[in-house]
């Protein structure tokens, strides 16, 4: 099969690490794609850079400068100049519009570092889900890799991986245990896309032999 | 450590099999300890039938009988004559009474078909919580034990257990991958709290080395 083109969605302040892990799988082979546009919402964030010094394509769109409906429609043409197969957010955390979703159904991803449904939805990112999963004293958590659909940590779930949790972690100890494993389901993921082996079937991934 | 003295909580429905579990291991000596006495809400309910088959005392304690606290004050003198250090709930169902919980603090268990906080809850008991899983298409369930506590699932956990999903289970088909790991979990939890190595500090429970 051909390569995919791959957009992967940045946030503000994230380090990049996913974004990272992704541009070293479509470098090494592991990802059958390579990262043909970082999106991101401000050129500063530490992602963006990132892609800058890997002379990696970025586009900078901040929200703050368009009605929602047009945020979007600069998305859609960026994603169609660059003639995006599939969208990973990578610490993206806004609401992508309707049409985009509609557009893009079953071709955009995320991953949480946690065991959907357990420590996800609204507000749950970053370090809040640590806390959450150290607060609750699960002995086990984990990342996992969804497609997005309309709302917070409701899509089809992809792949899911397991941690231990530890008495005496803290959410810095628990997120970089977490980290690694976010990495490799995520290449996984985007890897079995790029075969064409995901095919969801209702509110479940089906992953073809 | 001298041998604990287990009661085990049965419900009028369940087969019984982790009343057997718990008996097998104690009899093996997985377990330090004994299953004292069985306390069901009725004579004829399966797992009764098995107490009595293998000439373990049991005691059924009809709810409709009593009132609320009346109910409460005759488990709790059960509880007593039989000299009981844990309670094992396996299967039961009712809330226990506010005094029961007190006088047991951190001496109730009860194991869960999830890995809590995932499809736990009221209402969520047997093939409810495989169906719920199934559904939302996770690829990993388990098993979870946990000391109980004022509400539904949500007291200290003490041991996780870790199945994958697979995409053509049914709930059946998962409740039968789940079912060893709640065994193998409840045998672990409760020779933990035998050999008095189960710590609750706050919402989490310590291993002890």
């Amino acid at each position: 099969m051909n390569p995919i083109n791959i957009a992967v969605l940045v946030s503000g302040q994230g380090r990049g690490t996913n974004l990272q892990a992704i541009l070293d799988a479509c470098a090494n082979g592991r990802i059958n794609g390579k990262v043909a546009v970082v999106i991101g919402v401000k050129d500063d964030a530490p992602a963006m850079q990132r892609a800058r010094d890997q002379r990696i394509e970025s586009v900078s769109v901040s929200p703050k400068d368009f009605s929602e409906d047009d945020y979007n429609e600069v998305l859609l043409s960026i994603l169609r100049d660059f003639k995006i197969d599939l969208i990973c957010l990578a610490g993206y955390m806004r609401k992508l519009g309707q049409k985009l979703i509609d557009t893009y159904r079953d071709r955009i991803m995320n991953v949480h570092p946690a065991l959907i449904p357990s420590f996800a939805g609204h507000g749950m990112y970053g370090h809040h889900v640590h806390e959450a999963a150290i607060e609750r004293g699960v002995k086990v958590s984990g990342a996992t890799v969804q497609f997005v659909d309309e709302d917070y940590d409701t899509g089809p779930i992809i792949i899911q991986k397991i941690v231990p949790v530890l008495f005496d972690d803290t959410p810095d100890v628990l997120a970089a245990r977490v980290l690694p494993e976010e990495h490799r389901a995520y290449v996984e993921a985007i890897q079995l896309f790029a075969q064409g082996r995901l095919r969801v079937e209702g509110r479940k991934v089906r992953i073809l032999e």
